[in-house]
């Protein structure tokens, strides 16, 4: 990595991605970290509200970009009208699969990054529990990363720390970063719940996490979302 | 490829996606064609309007997909506010070049096949003379089928039937598949313009094509982008 390149962050607001808005911070430093989220009609608008206040803490500058296709698409629980489950869908994947979804994602995100000449995108995706989703894939990132370089000629290098760790090990990792405050500002449910559900897919998830992790969930010690306290 | 299996062009109203249109339609057949359009905020949306004729025309299955992210991007003459001229811009390409645009729409054509069970796209990109787009050639689309393939655990095959003909080459398979009339109804000219300014590089590059194929343009011959002849 050359010196004082710039990182864009995917960045939902939920664990993962404070994760990695950590991480990038601590790899790239502060002034050089961007972060972008995407408000793509996803039934959990909370997120958003979220990933603004922990960013705007950290003083990383932020964009939500709107994304009105998917709806369109129909079909999963995420955008479409289906009930949040956890049963399974098409071809055996969750409903709340959303097809093409970080590869969309991940590619308006190197577009936003190549008209400010940002070459390195970090995003929170995660293979080890990766909730049956392929576009969390190893394998899927790195064709990706390919087709953007070519498809923009614009080399970008995907980054994705969490890719080979399970959701209690980004979670250590993010105490070690320093960082666990910020989630008691994050979302992750996907019924767009606080305090949430607990019963969908995502908070399921979060809490199997922190109880594997030995840590509690600064989320539901808080009692109204409080604002990140930053170090 | 197996028997009846349905094939989805990405088709934006312009002569290169027409004659996919024709080619799709004899490939898979009558009834197993699709066509999908994106208003992406482009400033010729008039292509769309002559989009949606041909393919009513030809009795194929249209659909027009809105994506409102492109012009939030900005820096690109097709969405932005430059304006369109034969100029470089960023990094030596032109200012014409919206970056990610093929790669978004393929993948949102693959996200809207998934949903329908078609694994075929085919889209007009050529890279023979391509207007210096680099997601307009083979490598890119190679790595973009990989990706999406992987990304949603679900086969798909890009088909490029014009990524190594020139344009007068196109037209003449086009001919040859007897859709030369459908072109009086086409759209190419990037300033919205009809009759087309004939200024703009794909107005240049379309009245160069049919020079080098002795043929005379369709669209220069009709009065006022008439519906298209069917056989």
């Amino acid at each position: 990595m050359k010196k004082n390149e710039k990182a864009l962050v995917v960045f939902s607001g939920g664990q993962d991605s404070t994760t990695c808005l950590y991480w990038a911070l601590k790899k790239f430093g502060k002034g050089r970290v961007f972060a972008l989220s995407f408000d793509y009609g996803q039934r959990h608008q909370r997120e958003l509200a979220c990933a603004k206040r922990i960013a705007g803490a950290l003083k990383v500058p932020h964009r939500i970009l709107k994304i009105n296709t998917f709806p369109e698409l129909g079909n999963n629980s995420l955008t479409g009208t289906l009930r949040v489950g956890n049963r399974r869908g098409r071809r055996g994947l969750p409903n709340t699969f959303v097809p093409g979804r970080n590869l969309i994602f991940l590619t308006f995100a190197a577009a936003y990054a190549y008209v400010r000449d940002i070459r390195h995108l970090v995003t929170g995706v995660c293979e080890a529990d990766y909730s049956g989703y392929p576009d969390c894939r190893r394998a899927t990132m790195k064709a990706l990363e390919k087709a953007i370089s070519l498809g923009m000629e614009y080399p970008v290098t995907l980054h994705t720390p969490l890719i080979h760790k399970t959701k209690a090990e980004g979670i250590r990792l993010l105490k070690k970063l320093g960082g666990l405050d910020a989630l008691a500002c994050s979302h992750t449910c996907y019924n767009n719940a606080y305090p949430p559900c607990g019963k969908c897919n995502a908070c399921v998830l979060r809490a199997r996490a922190f109880k594997q992790a030995g840590i509690i969930d600064p989320l539901l010690k808080s009692k109204r979302q409080e604002f990140v306290k930053v170090k």
